[in-house]
């Protein structure tokens, strides 16, 4: 079953908004508060955690109170301990946890581990259009959404993207210097789901673009631990189910 | 987003329970009713349609009401026209019906016209036992339930199951007679999605077992449109979105 | 294992090659004949048949010859029977033959009685240029490619293309009219694999392409009947393999 | 284009057949030389290496020569350094290396690095009885085999099995004890492919039954690197392949 009210931890690095006026200007509270407030308009509970605080933001106590966590990362991605990435690769796979990562987090340590490969792919910082195509408009992430969304300005993303095949596709983007890529996907992973969207280059107002947020939010509930969640018996089972006959 | 009340639509032969007095044991008031009673426990809006009902329970305006769509047929795929085959099928495309497929609906019309294959298996009725394990833990219609479920007596449904590969494959079935089954299949189609669950021989109580039942509630909520879902736009589209250089 | 040398059947509607001048001027002798070429080039069996000729040119024979069709149609798909179209779907699905369905031939019979939904997507004839992406550059049917693949002038044909989540996405269009499209995608349909490859619009020379015929050719090869495929075991099994303990 | 002639490299623990008289008595070459006799009776060109070698068998040069690695370990798993893990992790993402990943590796380090997730299981050695069916039969992986292989003693794995849904999904194993397993798995990541085959406990001759023998035949031709494969463009693109608008 779904969840109806689901626990959001939003992670940010927090770095470009203290020090380049640019991107305070457009996230003078940070990128985190930008994500935070049409999440908590729509009645989610909602924490935000950055890289500098005690333990990097992500103390265990903290990521086990979340059902989904949003991580938006970009130049400090080499900051995070690997122990603390295992920790929320765990959370994943182990207890259903949901992450949503964006932009620049395809290489966050997090990310890339659940992914299992490199997650490359082409970059060019141009101020192009992109425009987002849905490729699956029956998919709950696509809800509200009619056919595309368009953003005036963005940091281009270049297919081939180094990713698994998403279980889920959801969007594919057009830009304007004549490169696609798939904005929108979603994987499973053990007990959790992973989806990532590309769109929030730091240097642009996308946060604040109100389908951006819609499907920001469609993410945070698709990826939300659902209720009901049984964890799975595993290890040694030295007791057969059904009697085995004997053997000479 | 999720639809929390779904409209669901329980259509059923409803020939076997009129004739035969095992399963007229089982199921007096008919497959259809045993399915609604714990829907509608939970707090779903019900209707229920049978094949011999005025336009084989299946008029438009019924249908158009429901978010999910139920089905058990057996003997009587034939009598299903192929118009409303092609109704039921429309109405999951390109209006985000869900239809959820039991046991030897594999056969039925519509779940073959959505499927695009013969969807052909092995059976036997030898009245065995089925174990149900549960392969994604983490799939919203495994909710609820431990890592399988134990039905004492069933009829055999064996592999290759001709169907296309699942994009969510939540339940494999052990047969005491030495076969296995992929049992609960999830496919997405179009604006819709389709679930199949093996479980429910006529002449058996499955549908009686609160786990089966659990399943049944799990995968009508997980099938139902979703709420703001958006029609998409198709068709000629004369006028490009960006300007075409002259071309001589 | 693979098969080393498939025997190809290209189907083609080859009505617009007669009436057209511009399209005759691209394809004097057909477009069959224009994909026979580099697939006869490359060592492969190839045979040709189209509309008008008996049998709408697949008699059962030669349909039962060939490891892969190619198929192109466009305004004539209603004059396929639907007896020809269901003869080549259980032709993939029983017996293992590939499908490579080309452009327009996304609204064949063939191509829409194997996917289960509509096939609807978006287009527009507008002399426009098409740059597909490769996805998926470890994918056989990308090999020989680097990453795209430029077309001056092609129709544009534009997302949500009504196809279920390809089981394989190779390669990503992109329109300078501002469209994306899933151009090349492949999907397991019983014994068989079905490839569907966009570009082709006839009055263009698209096919005359070498990039372009390096794909039809790696699809003809990826699609193929694979050697020492065996025919599934199907139906009634009323023994069961292991013994089933005696029953009250 | 398929491979048609691949090399292969098979890397084996070789330690339990050194020190325990049943392993010993099944393979007295070691499991790696079991492993390499069917494929080079095929006419493949088969390189093999262990752990106890330098560099545990696995220098860049002997990794680099190889299409497709096959992998057996079991309680030495720890024994293989990270860093070599990840050598064979970029060489599969990055070159497109198969890797066929044998029984208890599902818990080696290659294989969990490429997953993303914990690939827990349950499992128990009874000497039980393994069937494992085909449930994708024109998959190029069960050429060959016809609805089924039986395994007379064999241990159990059991589900749920903490891996990301299968690109492909070929045996399902039905164990005498109850238990049921996806025995057959492939994925792609990056340029390479990955396929797990479940059989293969080192106190069993399952290596020496033929069947087994030719699926891993299958597998690895399957996984084998492409020819023609192209390296994928990846980075800074700083030029766009259109003119973009002056921007004021």
């Amino acid at each position: 079953m779904p969840n109806p009210a689901p626990r959001v931890l939003i992670w940010n690095e927090f770095r470009h908004e203290r020090r380049d006026e640019t991107v305070k200007a457009h996230y003078p509270q940070g990128i985190h508060e930008a994500l935070a407030a049409p999440l908590r308009a729509a009645g989610l509970t909602v924490d935000t955690a950055t890289l500098d605080e005690p333990e990097h933001g992500l103390p265990e106590e903290r990521l086990n109170a979340a059902d989904t966590l949003v991580w938006w990362g970009h130049r400090a991605h080499a900051e995070v301990p690997d122990a603390v990435a295992e920790r929320v690769k765990r959370r994943v796979t182990e207890h259903g946890l949901g992450l949503v990562a964006l932009h620049s987090s395809h290489f966050s340590k997090p990310f890339v581990a659940l992914m299992g490969t490199g997650c490359y792919l082409k970059h060019r910082v141009a101020a192009e259009k992109e425009r987002l195509w849905v490729v699956d408009p029956g998919h709950p992430v696509a809800a509200g959404i009619s056919d595309r969304i368009e953003l005036d300005r963005e940091e281009m993303y270049g297919e081939p993207f180094d990713v698994p095949p998403p279980d889920d596709l959801v969007f594919v983007s057009w830009f304007q210097g004549g490169e696609v890529f798939r904005s929108g996907c979603g994987w499973r992973r053990g007990l959790g789901r992973v989806f990532y969207f590309r769109p929030g280059h730091e240097t642009y107002p996308t946060y604040h673009h109100p389908q951006i947020q819609r499907v920001i939010l469609n993410a945070v509930r698709w990826a939300a631990r659902p209720e009901g969640l049984e964890a799975p018996v595993r290890g040694r089972r030295d007791t057969p189910l059904e009697p085995l006959p004997p053997r000479s």
